[in-house]
Order: C-alpha cells, then structure tokens, then sequence
C-alpha cells in the first residue's frame, strides 16, 4: 500500500472533473486505487505517503492509433492526401523494418518518445516483419509500459516488399501471442492488425478475423479515413452496405473489441454498425488536417453512442503527444460547430479529457481514471511556469492542456509501478 | 562587420526556401545583412565569426496580432464565441490594467514569453490605459525588441472601466508618439488602434482616422472574425457597403500601413477593398479555431493579392508561438483544400513560413529575410535530438516547423544586436 499526495485531477464522467486539491490517492500493493481521498482517513495512517507537494496528479495518456514504424517521418511529408501519401512517403521508410539492426534503433527512439509524452498505454501497428515486431513488443515490456502490439497484413495493392501472406500474418500473430503471453506482466499484447480493406485481400480478412474469434484477440485498423479510400474500398468490395460493413463480413468490427481510427466520413448504416458492435471510434485531429482528410465528428459520434478515444496516428499526426490531440479534438469539434451553424455542440475541456484518458483506457480494462479498482496510471506534472498567479486548479488543469508539453512531466506510473526513463541507444 | 556560420535557412520569396548548409550570413555595423554565402569570400576574411556549428540560422518570427493584456488567461476560458468571450472572460481581465503594478508584473512576462517563443517584431493591442501602455513600450524597448504598440480606442458597447474618450485616445497616442521617439533606437513604435468597430463611435473613429494621417501612423484592427460581429457591425454602420468599408470610411484602412486581424469572411467588396488599399489580413488560426470564429481562406487572400502575415492573437490564441501558428496555417488550408473540393489548393511549408516572418516584417521595412540590406533578426536553433537520423536540410527545417519550440531556439538577435533573456520579474 502506498499514499501519494498532489493536486488530483481526474475524470470519473466525461461531463466534468474531479478536483481534490492536495489530495491522497492511495494505490495497493496490485497498483490499483484503493481510493482519492481530501484527508488520509486513520486507517491508513501507517501507509507511506510520497508527497508531491503542489503539482498536478492526473491519469496517464492513452494513445489509441500509432504506427511505430512511421516514427522517423514524423513531422515530415505533409504535402499530400492518404493515399500518394502512403505510396511516396510511408511505404517505403516502413520497408525498413525488415532490417532489425534498423528497427531496434527506431522503436527504441519510438517507445522513448511515447514514454515522453506521458502515453503509458497505446494500440500500435508494427510493419509485416515479425523479428522486429516481437522487438517492439520486448522494448515496451521492458519500458513497463501497456501496449497493443499489431503485425500487420498486407497482401494486395501494397510494394512487395511490404506484403506477407495470409499464412504468414495467421502464424506470425500466433508467435506474438506467445511471445506477449510469457511475460511477467500482461501489459503488452497481441491485436489483430489487417492494414485497411485495400491491402488485404477477402481471403486475409477472413483468416484475420477467424483468428480474433479464435484467440478471443481485439481488432485494429482504418476506417472512412479519406474520400478516395473510401471511393476504393466501395469498388473492391461493392457487395457491402458500408466501408465498416466490409470488416463485419469477415468478423473485424466488433466480434471482439474493435479500435477503427479515423471514421471522418461515418454516417448513416456505419454509424449504426458501429454503435450495435461496440466499435470504437479512434478520433486522430491532428493528422486529418495534415492528410487533408477532413473533419470526423466526435459530437455526432458520441451522441449516437459510439465509443470515442484519441490517437496521434504518427506519421500522419506530426507529433505524439496525447495532450496536443487534445487541443485539436477541441479546436475541430469549434470548426464542425461552426460549419454546421451551432447544431453540433462542441467538446467541453472534461469531455475531451475523458475521452484522451479514461476512453481509451476502457480498452486495456480498469485504466485511465483514478476511481477504486482503477490501475494507477499515472503523471506527476510540474506547471509551476504557468502557475505565475495564483491560478485556480480547474484554471491550471485548463492551462496545462493548453499550454503544457512533456517537459512538465516529472513521474509517470503504469498500473502503480514507477516507469523510469526507457534507455535511448 | 561581423559573421555567423550555422545551416542557414529563410525565404526571399513565398514559393522556396532557400538553404545554405553550413553557410555565412555577413552583418554590418549597422545590423544590417551584407549577403548570405557558401564560403566566406576573401574580402571578409578579417571579419570576426561566430559558429554555430551544425545548428540551424533562420529569421525571427513576427507576430502581428497579439493582446499584451490578455497574457494571464493565455490558455483559458475557451467555451465561449468572441463577443460573449470578450465580456466574460477578457474585458474584465483587461479592466487591472489601470493598475500600473499589475501592467508591469503581467507585461513584463509578456514580453518576456515573445523572447522565448523567438518573436522579435510584433504588432501590440495595449488597453485604453495609458500610463500601462507606455510602460509596455519600455518593456519592449529594454528588451531590445521591435514592437508596434497600441493605446486602445474604446468609447461605446465596452464596460465603464474600460473606455476613454475621443480626446483621451488621441492625445494619449499623441503622447506615446512622443514617448517612443525618445528611445535610442526607433523598434519600438506607436500604431493607431480602434478596438474594433462596435466599441468606437464615429466620432472616434473619425478621430483616429485623422491622427493616423496627421501623424503618418499606421493603423491595427479587427475584421470580420465572427459572423455576430459581422450582423452587429452592418447594424451599426448601415451606410457601409462591408465591415471593411466602415474602416475605410474613416481613413483606417489602408490610407496608411494597415493590420486587420482575422478576415475570416472577407470577401467581394471588402476583399476588393483589401486589395486596392493593401491592408494586411493577420491570419491568426489558432484563435480562430478557439473561439469558433470560422477558417479564414488565406488561399483566397493571397490569389486576391492581399498581403498576408501571421498572428497568434493572444488570448484567443492559447499560445504564443508563431511556429505553432504556421502549424495551424498549414492545417486549416488543408481542411479548406478538402472543404472546396481541392479548388483551395492548400499552403505550402515554404509559404507558411514566409508569412509568418518576411510577410508580417514588410510591416517593420526590410525585417524577416536574409537578403541584403534586410536587419538582421534571427534565431539560432539547437535540433539535435530530432536530427537523430541524419535528416536532410530541408527535412530538418520541415521537422522544426512541425515539432520545435522554445527550449530549442538558442540565440535570438533583433537588427543585428543579440538579444539577452529579458528580466522576468
């Protein structure tokens, strides 16, 4: 048992914070909340109490669409939409991965820059190669850091190099599956990673999906990102009702718990498929604007109760931080208010919160809030620079989202346990 | 005469950068640029040279629409559109700058927050109070920094404490004409600044209209932000053909230098307008986003051969980074791009970067290139922990553009003198 002592911050609903200024949470010997607390009540007087004086404690980021193979081209390649995007820029720096010498460098940079940016738990796409897949896996073990792990499959429209066979991502999923399952924590593990309905062929999804049914394993992968995808995906699957109809064909929306990221363009029977299935909706700002793809609408989204949470979706997000997509999920939801004349109500600062914290920890189980049961994730953030004047907490919680980088962050924890600075070489 | 060698960057015109990797850009005794080269020609051989190794050497920013009073609810209060905003949230912020020690508590972190986001020329809205706003001057004189600062113009539709009369704000900006020429050199200047249409009467307005010419004054305002403001303006002004006309009718719109923040609905007459009196549109999109103002079509602007600079509009803007204002510029042509069916082709990285230092240093005379006879203003730039890969020039530019900050910019010079940390307290 183990008592912390900070200005606590948290959202236990999406429609408004928890404050409780110099607080205690205390974590058990699990690294699950016992409880927040105003005053240590006696019976755990004797419980060793960390004090971090008057900074900020609030749950650790969840970063629920990266792809680590995308990592060096971050913030670069900004000049084109998803699709010549993909063939001019990313296809070729993911070829890379075949190299393990490469790839450890890279996903070592990677989950360092992850654990910078306070994200102590994420959903990543790997590349096709399995060496250096199950590297990536080991790198976020021994960061102590959650992560869901994808190989990916492709095996049509996408360079050679960059295909593997419908056997190859059956079998390679299975030899993660193992790997992660030997490890002496379960904060990283395997997901289901068909690219998007372009680069698998009907024959890969199925087998993909089989296999989520099978290893009872969750799904990742795109959904109704860009126009011209969408336009793709309707002439190689012309027998579906939606783009999202053409997972559900093959068991990937929703059989078992289902990340689709992007959704800018999900309406009418997708919405619905979405909502009946569970489907999470993994909502990347950032990297919309930088592709061009356009505005997804978390408003209509929630209010058809579809599960919302946050990605960064590096390389198309310029940047990995949880804190910055919060911003611009804000932002967007301000321009899709505007556009639609006030009929779509925007995101509050707590909705938004929730939805980078709490949502997307719903995923890894009891993560992402500070409420008893809840697996202590995480930061400890110093804001004293922006604190100048005596600001109010809610005002400093708001500035902090607004204004604070990775540099504020002092400690971060992953379900209670101290995550140290991952080694960079 | 002196030299500086360092991966030297900048943009002479909208559509390239120009790169000279490990580069001298010769300065003169009067802070002036002799010329960019490859290698040192023999003529300045004898000349002193600094070295800032494999760093990178660009212009400083310039940001051209920013509200030195609103510094302390920088990153707050955001659920809120402008006109509500402003009686809520900013008028009664602005309201403490009657008190002198407050101004200079709160304006001395101002200036000092510009110094660190590396902007060394910026277009100021001061409050109505004078012996705050000649203060503010100082500030930015001390510093060493170039800054065009307004008293503010308020006399209707504005709480009590927070107007002045016509009388008032024409000899106060009389006065700090007076103040500014005292100072030893001339970055430090005064600007004609009606708050905006609805808080000044005809009279005023005609006021400062006449002062601006009498004294060969440039002018600062806002313009076509919000559609509220937009409907409020045409009522209050029934005679004018565009909110731009209501200016211009006055002589505050273009008769001489002018900044008009925002333009996010300017079009037809008023564009016209723009055009043949070359009023500058300060593009501010991150406070457009914040306040659900709309996109401004900085497309539409350039191909209408308006001139174009950037600002961050503190505190509608949560920041005060120019560099995370180019991000936004970029973003929301991207969405514009999408919105119009690419018929807005989107901006490039170059353009944005030209906008938001040569476009905005026109303002100053020759401010925000290399090019010769241009003052030397520039910011030395440590990126080392993102080029970690050997990035190309061009993609080491493109990655600080997109993932810099602050705590990268090493070294700041404004025409020619560089430019220590301002006291902060």
């Amino acid at each position: 048992m183990h008592a912390y002592r900070a200005n606590i911050v948290y959202t236990p609903t999406p429609d408004a914070f928890r404050y409780v200024e110099l607080g205690y949470v205390v974590v058990n010997d699990e690294g699950r909340v016992v409880d927040v607390f105003e005053h240590l009540p006696a019976e755990y007087a004797s419980v060793t109490v960390t004090d971090f004086g008057d900074k900020l404690l609030m749950p650790a980021f969840c970063d629920m669409h990266v792809h680590a193979p995308q990592y060096r081209n971050m913030g670069l390649a900004m000049d084109m939409e998803l699709l010549p995007w993909l063939n001019t820029y990313t296809f070729p720096e993911e070829m890379k991965y075949k190299d393990e010498a490469y790839a450890k460098r890279l996903y070592t940079r990677f989950v360092h820059e992850l654990w910078m940016q306070g994200t102590m738990r994420c959903a990543v796409f790997a590349t096709v190669h399995l060496p250096a897949t199950l590297l990536l896996a080991d790198l976020f073990n021994d960061a102590g850091m959650g992560a869901y792990i994808g190989l990916g499959g492709m095996n049509r429209h996408s360079p050679q190099p960059l295909t593997n066979t419908t056997q190859q991502v059956v079998a390679g999923t299975i030899q993660l599956v193992e790997h992660c399952a030997a490890y002496s924590n379960h904060r990283v593990r395997p997901i289901v990673t068909p690219r998007f309905v372009p680069s698998c062929t009907p024959d890969m999804l199925q087998a993909l999906g089989d296999l989520a049914r099978d290893y009872q394993m969750p799904v990742q992968s795109h959904l109704s990102e860009n126009m011209s995808e969408i336009a793709w995906v309707s002439k190689l699957e012309p027998e579906t009702a939606s783009y999202g109809d053409a997972y559900n064909k093959y068991g990937l929306f929703g059989q078992t718990p289902t990340l689709m990221a992007h959704c800018c363009y999900t309406e009418g029977k997708e919405l619905q498929l979405m909502r009946n299935n569970r489907v999470f909706a993994v909502h990347c700002p950032t990297s919309n604007c930088n592709l061009a793809s356009g505005m997804a609408s978390v408003r209509t989204l929630l209010d058809n109760n579809v599960p919302v949470a946050l990605g960064t979706d590096v390389s198309g997000g310029n940047h990995a931080s949880i804190l910055r997509v919060m911003q611009y999920a804000l932002q967007v939801s301000k321009l899709q208010y505007t556009n639609s004349h006030g009929n779509l109500r925007f995101l509050s600062l707590s909705e938004t919160f929730y939805l980078g914290t709490k949502a997307g920890g719903q995923f890894f189980g009891k993560v992402g809030s500070f409420e008893p049961g809840y697996e202590f994730d995480a930061l400890v953030v110093d804001d004293h620079y922006l604190n100048f004047d005596n600001y109010s907490l809610p005002h400093r919680i708001e500035r902090y989202i607004y204004l604070g980088d990775d540099r504020d962050i002092k400690f971060r924890f992953c379900s209670g346990q101290l995550i140290n600075e991952p080694k960079q070489e």
